[in-house]
């Protein structure tokens, strides 16, 4: 009996990527076609995405950038046509869910449902959704280890957030109906925090990083809320776009994998590095949490354990805080952001 | 300084009860005229429901019906003019949602996105969100108390029972970004299984009544699956609709409520129990699972505790399954369901 390989190797394979003029979705790119892809088409909007976030590729003849939107299935059908692999990535994260629900969830459940209808449709071999830690929740109780199976705890978290959760909950879903219905081979890499060069203001901790460069830069005090020692776990977008890639590549279908950086961090330690890498001799202040906005907060120690994405994908995090932090700092200065 | 009552009472207002042409809506109406509502307006799209549900009210001129459907929002702002209280029953559930998951998310998501838009604009004084159990999921490893902070459970259930617990989370969530952004009061109520007379046949756990009920009638023996050890937690949906006139009635906003009827049950007795009442000397038959069939198995004992309903809402159920399941039988034998 022949056995089934699910693997979809990066090589001379065509791949769309959906949201891809984006943090992750550029850094993908250049993975893709670094592993020798046969083309690379990033679809997008542009509502949230530019395409100054794919300039560090401009000129490589196999990336195309299409202007489309996951809410007009018929522009996705066309771009899914041909492809061997689509990496899934449009999506509105807490902080605009929570301005926005209504295009949110348009966005996150109708346009999940019309790129998974593109690729069975069009014959797509294998689609990589990208979904996140939001979908064991932000709430006050969260602790400990963060596996595939734990719980979605929403208890005392804002809105925006669970929303954007419960949207990725659907999309994971959506994938698994796929396969059991049509057969659609498919891996969901729940990323953590993902932070990096072209990192941009919509990611609600990721943010933190880039609002701290921003005090020290000017010579402010970094802040900290509370003591500092919530836990936050983010992982490098240079380490996020090799799972991505690592995703097609395994033997690996209908399963949901975490995807976290080497170790969480407290927020202390976070502003502390992002001083000390600005070359900024100043003090954390500790404040209180600014009402009205969504702040996440884990009120525990916890960790996003990416154990099962080792052993399924054979992908480790090779970016620590500390060097990731150091190269959005070039990159910030380097480009004037 | 004045206080603020979030009381709705029933005599007197005006209702809209949307998705109401169906089991619980059918009951709601029933009590909601009963304790003297102005008006009660049923729109349904008659998609699920039936005006059959509501021949039991017939020449109540107090009573409207009204087709309509929730994804069309003018109609929804038509029928919610004037009115002082919306309840919103209109849904796909976990069987319906498996069958066809584009049209469940376009009721459960649009569908509650229209209702409550239609409450802000037209000065509705307060909605009741009906929502489930399946927030709390029906994971492998659902077992004690559930209390209305416990997490989602989805590990180990199928695709279709995820969505549409995620839907309902999603729906919570939109009451209460509106009650923050645009000041519209709300109650959910998160039912556990709701049965009774006007029983459906697209209730996963429900369903098992009714099945057993058509067995036992047909002189076949009874099935529980495996051990019949397995928990369920009913509602008699007189208590379902009782609970949702106190939702309206008490000075309670911006709270989600369990509504379950007096204890938990498994199912070895309630195939007992639906046998002896039906007058069937009948042992139960044990049988393995059916693959490929929505069937929600907790796996262990669970309660869903409703002893907040009971501070907040003033309520308790009244009716136990001995007896809700002797109405459900003597409606059945007399309508020829």
């Amino acid at each position: 009996m022949p056995t089934t390989c699910h693997c979809l190797p990066i090589e001379a394979n065509r791949f769309l990527i959906v949201g891809g003029a984006s943090l992750v979705g550029s850094a993908s790119a250049e993975v893709l076609l670094e592993r020798g892809a046969a083309e690379v088409t990033v679809l997008d909007s542009f509502y949230q995405g530019s395409a100054d976030n794919l300039k560090h590729l401009q000129g490589n003849a196999r990336l195309k950038l299409v202007e489309g939107d996951v809410m007009h299935l018929p522009q996705l059908l066309a771009a899914a046509k041909g492809m061997d692999g689509v990496l899934h990535l449009a999506a509105l994260m807490s902080i605009s869910m929570d301005r926005d629900p209504w295009r949110g969830l348009d966005v996150n459940v109708r346009g999940t449902q019309n790129v998974i209808e593109a690729c069975c449709l069009t014959g797509v071999k294998k689609l990589v959704f990208t979904s996140s830690s939001a979908v064991y929740g932000y709430g006050l109780g969260l602790a400990g280890n963060l596996v595939e199976t734990t719980p979605f705890l929403t208890y005392g978290a804002p809105p925006g957030a669970i929303i954007y959760g419960a949207t990725k909950v659907i999309g994971e879903q959506l994938c698994r109906d796929a396969f059991a219905k049509r057969g659609l081979d498919y891996v969901v890499v729940r990323y953590s925090t993902v932070y990096g060069e072209r990192q941009h203001y919509r990611a609600t901790n990721a943010l933190f990083i880039i609002e701290t460069h921003d005090r020290v830069r000017h010579g402010r005090r970094p802040r900290v809320i509370g003591d500092g020692s919530d836990t936050k776990h983010f992982v490098h977008v240079s380490d996020a776009a090799r799972a991505n890639a690592a995703a097609f590549a395994a033997d690996a279908t209908d399963i949901a994998v975490n995807i976290s950086g080497p170790r969480p961090t407290t927020t202390l330690e976070i502003v502390r590095l992002v001083a000390e890498l600005a070359g900024k001799d100043l003090e954390p202040e500790h404040v209180e949490p600014e009402p009205g906005k969504v702040q996440l907060s884990a009120g525990g120690a916890w960790c996003m354990d990416h154990r099962l994405a080792e052993r399924v994908l054979g992908w480790r995090p090779e970016v620590d805080l500390r060097e990731g932090i150091r190269r959005l700092i070039v990159w910030r200065e380097a480009t004037g952001k």
